[in-house]
């Protein structure tokens, strides 16, 4: 407590994990936090509400009130220098007589970088940034993905047999993994902005894409990527489309005959380049999706799509989920062709975590280069 | 120390360990420990010495000396009854005086079968058995597999991409697990009577089948499973015979003029009947194996010969190996065919134990039921 840089740390790393909460719901925006301290007390907390409105920074203001003047704010991203539907908190924070601003980061967007810290400064106020500026990294790198690269993040999850299956040879995949490992799914599937499938996974599963059983009411986006739009319109994506939104990315030769039902039941069409003439281009469909405002997608599969964003290096985190059981080379493969001869082809992933989840094994990977 | 069951449960657990030190290396006798105390001190330990003698007991007697009268013997098996190529070692302790006897299960060997004990208890013996019984169990599952089930203990390694691939489609496989997973296997090899590979992994991989790096003299025995015996004679298993044994189980109606070679060259050969006209029946197979004294077999695959142990419930361990990287569904898949068309029928495996190995993951499971 009395190490002041062992405070900024502590309340740093608060400020960061109030801003995970906004994960998958703030979208274009970053999920922010901010903790306003005075005389060693937290006056006031905020991150980023759903839709992106208010910033932390407005929420933890209001709850501090008065006692923001002379306090100290911590931020897991650069306030916002410019102005758009509301005023930019760094002149909020200076309008509320905060002596001391503690950043984790410069904000990369073009219209922030480094203007909400000259901002503060410029009206005297104490600036420290880059504190925890990794975990603060790591919590916003959807945004981040989306601002440097402009595209969003990209979760892999891959559910299967020991053998790599994800289905028999009959097509039966319920269930492979244990009630354990699927509700940890749709917690993930929570925390995305998105959530992608192939159109084989949704002729094949006729799946919802929901989360569900977690009391969590908020909806991620539902994106099939189908070249030929040829996913039955008597699915659970075409007739309960009010559960969340439904967008498709389909090639530019799709036929219009395929769109005009989607269209009409009020789903979203995103043209995307096809590949060589057979697939969707994947890094042009992630672009159409940065350009849309999406963050952070978690990809469910199949093995095509799957295989695809592998092989081109789309894949930031790739989540397995093993289960006891061997289905053989009859099985539905997790992975479609990649057309790797060689294994220094094949894209690499470092270990990052490792867990029993119930009777299944979940590892989360990081790619070994980027 | 004062608890009388506990100090017995820290022996036994000793004894244990020592046995454990015979694994791969003692059979077809179990790999049996003992540890002699008298006064709260050991004054002797023994453990089955390589090829079966002599006995864990005999050892510990020999170090004992005259200590051992009046003392208790703590061993990780039943003493045996029956005279084979030594007394039997319940004589032996009853000849040397010991007070007490502390065993941790009976020997199902029916020429043993409660008979030690009873040798014992009938010379005035105090006998105490059943303690840590589970530990022991465990300990020599390959023993007990080979005479109550006639079969030798079977561990079955997985070592694959991700997506369950053990070589691109050119056959590419070196390496996709990292040195620090190589390595553990050379030291399961190690501890195992044999390891056993399908025809098609011989063929392709030219493996020898050693272990090597870690200072370990003793060399398990190499089988290869190949039902016409099409296994080259300009391979390392061929030319380099004298570094361990080699046995070839081959279908019946293997031709005489590929055994031939084989023999002159020193193999063993091991006739199996041959399943549906296809392969090798594989319960025969290690039925063959179990008569011929073995009692812990390392199955290395390939595929098809995983797949057909696993379909015929063999498996008694399966160890996974899963490598950070994708090969994609032209990948060779560490499973065969295993005609699996619904989930029901699919093998089950629960997990028994979870590690990183370097860069790669390590999971241990166990049949779900057996």
């Amino acid at each position: 407590m009395n190490d002041p840089a062992e405070a900024d740390s502590r309340y740093m790393a608060h400020a960061i994990a109030l801003g995970r909460r906004g994960l998958g719901r703030v979208w274009p925006n970053p999920a922010v936090g901010c903790v306003i301290v005075k005389d060693g007390h937290v006056v006031g907390r905020g991150w980023t509400r759903p839709g992106g409105r208010p910033h932390a920074e407005t929420e933890a203001l209001a709850q501090a009130g008065s006692a923001a003047r002379g306090a100290t704010a911590y931020v897991s991203l650069e306030p916002c220098a410019h102005h758009g539907k509301t005023p930019p908190c760094a002149e909020a924070l200076v309008s509320a007589g905060v002596a001391r601003v503690v950043s984790a980061m410069t904000d990369p967007d073009p219209r922030v970088a480094g203007g909400g810290h000259a901002i503060l400064r410029g009206a005297g106020i104490d600036v420290v940034t880059g504190v925890l500026e990794a975990d603060a990294r790591c919590a916003n790198e959807g945004f981040l993905k989306r601002v440097t690269r402009g595209r969003p993040f990209v979760t892999l999850k891959l559910a299967s047999s020991f053998d790599g299956r994800i289905a028999t040879a009959t097509g039966e995949s319920q269930w492979i993994t244990g009630p354990a490992a699927r509700r940890m799914v749709h917690g993930m599937r929570a925390c995305h902005d998105a959530v992608l499938v192939g159109a084989g996974t949704a002729r094949a599963d006729d799946p919802s894409l929901t989360v569900r059983g977690l009391g969590v009411a908020h909806q991620p986006v539902r994106i099939v990527a189908s070249r030929r739009l040829d996913i039955p319109t008597d699915s659970r994506l075409f007739n309960e489309i009010d559960a969340a939104p439904v967008w498709l990315c389909h090639g530019q030769d799709a036929k219009e005959a395929r769109k005009a039902p989607w269209a009409a039941q009020g789903a979203r069409l995103v043209s995307v380049p096809v590949h060589q003439g057979r697939q969707l281009e994947p890094e042009a469909m992630l672009a159409e999706l940065g350009k849309a405002g999406l963050t952070r997608v978690f990809c469910e599969g199949g093995g095509s799509l799957a295989g695809s964003l592998l092989n081109a290096g789309l894949v930031d985190e790739l989540v397995t989920f093993t289960a006891g059981l061997g289905l053989g080379a009859e099985g539905l493969p997790g992975l479609g062709a990649m057309g790797i001869d060689a294994l220094a082809q094949a894209p690499r992933f470092r270990l990052d975590r490792l867990r029993a989840v119930g009777p299944d094994v979940m590892a989360v990977w990081r790619p070994e280069r980027g």
